[in-house]
């Protein structure tokens, strides 16, 4: 299988996280987002119509989005499986899940950041409150969920699941870009925890080939 | 069942389009998002911790985020099955899905336009600008992917799916927001097939009881 992924990418952090938790050995594509190869025609045509990463290809099959590849790769290699099969603790996973991908991740991502920048004109300042406002609405809310539902270790029961996919690739970012987490301790919890995992330690950006500073 | 509603809101209208699809009565709950009623305290405790439209709730059981309650509601209510069984349907079932509900809808929803007129002040132009751009760039994505896998009458295959759920309501927000959809041809065929289905039909902002011009 091929990945092609992006090191500072979130989405591709999940995917990458996952595969190494199913211990499926991947070629590393890089696609640099920052000077636009998602948008090159032939990656669009032949890789990724939705012109983004990370995108996952096995032999003729080529797949898009973090979240229906991480449930394909639940459908061809169910051990360990990361999305649960039992109904309640699927939800609660889908939930959280979601609630990263759809909630927090979209409105803070590079495209929206560089557009804010280059056509809104934002200052530094503006793009930081920006950024800042939409981590303390969702890590709020992720807070409550983990509240409800969480483990001492893990998002939701006691092994790792879609949601630590979505949540660590996450408080990573919010980190890099300076914000203040210590008040979401559950989350922190289970990200100091994580980070002590190979499978998402080798998943992180700085230990990518492609990464720069 | 109580669904939690705002009849603008699209990630309730996917939930209220699947309720249809599957013939499941339910209970609904306006929740007025234009005055801050998801972010009233005993709401974001007792109903939807993610403070969000739509939640789902059953008895001791509440649900929020529009793909965890789709996929639950197919956990529990398996006809029709909304999100296939079958690897590579399901694949791009999801695929399609999460582009709308991760890359479109999120940056175009009410609260990020609010940031945009409140704290960031642009002008009515730079708004519109901003929410076609994003519809431009996510529809062009959707088209590509629907000529990958589309049938004629819906997104994947010969039945409406969680894509279908995801797409139309999406559709609907841009055309309410007068955006130019004549580029999007496939897009387009099955919104204007999905408009005769009751399922969907019903399911439509002017037709639920918190319905205001």
């Amino acid at each position: 299988m091929e990945l092609h992924s992006f090191f500072n990418s979130s989405a591709s952090y999940r995917v990458r996280i996952a595969l190494n938790l199913k211990g499926l050995p991947y070629e590393y594509v890089p696609v640099n987002i920052r000077t636009g190869e998602h948008r090159d025609r032939e990656y669009v045509e032949r890789i990724n119509p939705s012109a983004g990463v990370p995108a996952l290809v096995d032999g003729d099959f080529s797949l898009g989005q973090s979240l229906a590849i991480i449930d394909w790769l639940d459908q061809i290699h169910p051990e360990p499986l990361l999305i649960p099969g039992e109904i309640d603790a699927r939800a609660r996973v889908l939930e959280l899940a979601t609630l990263i991908a759809c909630d927090i991740h979209p409105v803070n991502n590079m495209r929206i950041l560089k557009y804010l920048d280059s056509v809104l004109k934002v200052t530094p300042e503006q793009k930081n409150a920006w950024y800042r406002h939409w981590i303390v609405e969702g890590m709020q809310a992720v807070e409550r969920l983990l509240t409800d539902t969480g483990g001492d270790d893990w998002c939701i029961g006691d092994a790792p699941t879609l949601a630590d996919c979505c949540l660590i690739p996450q408080i990573a970012n919010a980190e890099r870009m300076g914000c203040d987490l210590t008040p979401y301790s559950r989350s922190m919890r289970i990200y100091q925890r994580a980070m002590q995992h190979p499978a998402f330690f080798t998943a992180a950006p700085k230990q990518q080939p492609d990464y720069t500073n």
